[in-house]
């Protein structure tokens, strides 16, 4: 049964969860199974029944009780829930390290994403391809935003060049921000900015460490 | 004052509050400004100041009541807390797009971090350096770990290879390791893993999207 309920309320935590059943469900249709439970998922792929019972129960009727779920449909239905039964489109500002890498990651341009084009004002990167995606010199970001219709822009920039990339991505009609950029961004109430500091995830293993 | 105590319960977003915290009073620093608090700070960088004055509770006594905080104190007090007073080596597997990404990113390599060493069975790549960063093959691992005297590993392989590299930083004694790759590792109890997955972050802005 596809979710019919969309709490306000949803934190990002909830969400990231989501992802993670939604890729545990892609792996078990990968291995030919059709059925599985919230005690198998948790077994398989070292979760908390109790947490996927709970995060699925916010968004209505999945599965039946004491027989478990299909998986086509728990992978469907989540798909919806996330908006990724639908292709993004996204564009990628910066055609560094990062932005090679996550032109080249194949999770930003299958499924639910795609980038379009790629922006940089290194005028030896204009007009090259990462992929097949055109490398735009940046001065033509608005236009070409536009023309695909990009609805996320995804910032691979120096720290000291987040903020006016971010600027011309909203004044081109962006919803949507994720920043690998080590820098707080400021893009209004209207638009989602998502900060992923790599950093973070080294101090945190650091912390655990001692 | 240092903090004294350090309570065994800390979850991850808590330390990943810290690492925030840390970064903005680094700014500050940089800005030339000594004193801060927690209004200031939460006004600054878009932070809550009740959470960051709840979040340094935890750890004892940093700043006077009504006064505020020391920028260089609490600096120091949150670097001692995160264990990055210190500098932890750490080894790169994978030379690929984000592995070199990863070598090349400044925080990698600066402050509590440091890559000593990459590997990868791509003999192209061997001998090579990225930043003054040497790349060995794949089978010297478990030597240079040991002699570099690695606390963490950075995996950034395919998925395909990430268990059998993971499996191969454990043995050679690594007690942190954080995944790039798309899969869910099993290290044991006794090695922190941090898996980082980018789709996760797209995924999250896709659901705010609607």
């Amino acid at each position: 049964m596809p979710a019919t309920s969309l709490p306000e309320d949803i934190s990002p935590l909830t969400v990231n969860r989501l992802s993670v059943y939604l890729r545990c469900l892609r792996r078990l249709q990968e291995l030919g199974e059709t059925r599985t439970s919230s005690k198998a998922l948790a077994r398989r792929f070292h979760l908390s029944a109790t947490q996927i019972r709970k995060d699925l129960a916010q968004f209505g009727e999945f599965g039946i009780r004491g027989v478990g779920y299909e998986v086509a449909e728990l992978k469907e239905g989540l798909e919806t829930l996330l908006g990724v039964h639908r292709t993004h489109p996204a564009v990628l500002v910066g055609a560094g390290n990062i932005g090679t890498a996550l032109a080249r990651f194949p999770g930003f341009s299958s499924g639910g994403f795609r980038i379009f084009a790629i922006f940089d004002n290194d005028l030896d990167k204009v007009g090259r391809r990462i992929r097949d995606i055109e490398v735009f010199h940046s001065r033509d970001l608005g236009r070409v935003v536009a023309e695909v219709g990009a609805e996320i822009g995804i910032l691979a920039v120096p720290a000291a060049a987040a903020q006016e990339n971010c600027d011309a991505l909203v004044a081109a009609g962006i919803q949507a921000v994720l920043n690998f950029a080590p820098v707080q961004l400021e893009a209004g109430p209207a638009v989602r900015v998502k900060n992923v500091d790599l950093l973070i995830f080294l101090e945190e293993l650091a912390f655990f460490l001692k």
